[in-house]
């Protein structure tokens, strides 16, 4: 927790902040071994980012004076992921590594090699997610939560909505045996879509490349899907 | 498992090649679903790949009949890791990573800012890190172990052992505040120090400096270690 990302919620009536939940206080106390007086770092949701003086900490509250907060958070990746389901557990390890390098779209895709039953997942609750994208930008000082979108169906997403996602983005399939190497240095709008464990099948790649995306490969490795995604994104931008 | 990794005690007599470890057996049922007469990708470890046949399967053993095995396994990184040893579990994810993404030399190095106790973890007893390299090399499909060295001193590390290392390397610390941005599509061989969660202190900064090393940075977000070594690896090689 490098930063204390406060809600609206968590925002006074007289400006300050007081954070109530039993996570973020025992990290207050086991991690940091905050003391009353210390200055920390804060975020508002969706807002800028600052110092902040910690006033009173107690078993159930802690409670901070806000001086104005003029820090922008760090710039976003000019990223729309659109990942196949992983697994439960690498699903949450995996929204935490790409919240923390800065994409702020995450598009879940069902395809032909993903288990129908990540699909009835408890990871795929809407408090979960936000836990995990909330752990990432923790981790990273970011205030700016990434949206999700489930997407059930692989055809209709193909058929009809990435197009119309690629009018303004470059499209990018990372699928082994492709020509091209993964592009460097990267600085436009951009959409990388990646394949589950055992990839994408050659029907969801002939619908992806029609569709007006490009496939790339990352080299003959094969990854696991929470390594493959954290080098793409950092060799890509 | 996208490997089988085979170690000089499981080839027989007549040339081919058996297996008896609950892991890789449970594997070949429950994963692979391997039944006599399939053709999986094998590997001798430090040496070439191929496919073999398995020949049998019980409760006890595999048994598989090789061809010959003549392709060379994927390129190393040209890298010599120096990684501030990280907490137990992030250090077995990390191992895993790293190997699959291709580094061979692994220094696990002491630092201010790493528990002692990380010292006294059983993840550090040898058959327990080469599990995490058999880990990676299977993933990846690589059969070329990992050399891992303990430095359990910064100073001598540092001073002694260093230099030498940058004879034949660039040297890179990363670090944040430092003005060089990490250096991309880096084909010459290189040696990365990575610090630990809370980062080098300044005089170790000053002895890496000192040793040649320069210092780069990777942005401005603070990221979880594991995510960072396969970020840097990516972005560098």
């Amino acid at each position: 927790m490098n930063l204390i990302l406060l809600s609206p919620d968590d925002i006074t009536a007289d400006g300050g902040a007081t954070i109530r939940d039993p996570r973020r206080l025992r990290h207050l106390r086991e991690v940091h071994r905050a003391t009353p007086g210390q200055r920390l770092t804060v975020g508002i949701a969706n807002g800028a980012m600052g110092r902040a003086e910690l006033t009173a900490l107690d078993a159930d509250r802690a409670s901070f004076a806000l001086a104005p907060l003029e820090e922008a958070p760090p710039p976003a990746l000019p990223v729309h992921l659109v990942l196949a389901l992983p697994r439960p557990r690498m699903l949450a390890r995996t929204l935490e590594h790409v919240t923390a390098l800065g994409v702020k779209k995450i598009s879940l895709l069902h395809t032909r090699r993903v288990e129908k039953s990540y699909w009835q997942s408890p990871e795929l609750e809407a408090d979960r997610i936000r836990r995990h994208l909330v752990l990432g930008l923790e981790q990273a000082r970011d205030t700016v939560m990434p949206e999700v979108t489930l997407r059930r169906g692989f055809r209709p997403f193909a058929e009809d909505v990435l197009p119309d996602l690629l009018t303004h983005r470059r499209g990018l399939v990372a699928h082994p045996g492709m020509a091209m190497a993964c592009p460097r240095n990267v600085t436009r709008p951009t959409l990388l879509a990646v394949g589950p464990e055992g990839g994408f099948i050659d029907w969801e790649i002939e619908r992806l490349l029609a569709a007006g995306c490009e496939g790339m490969h990352l080299g003959p490795r094969i990854l696991r899907v929470e390594t493959a995604v954290t080098a793409l994104l950092a060799r890509l931008f």
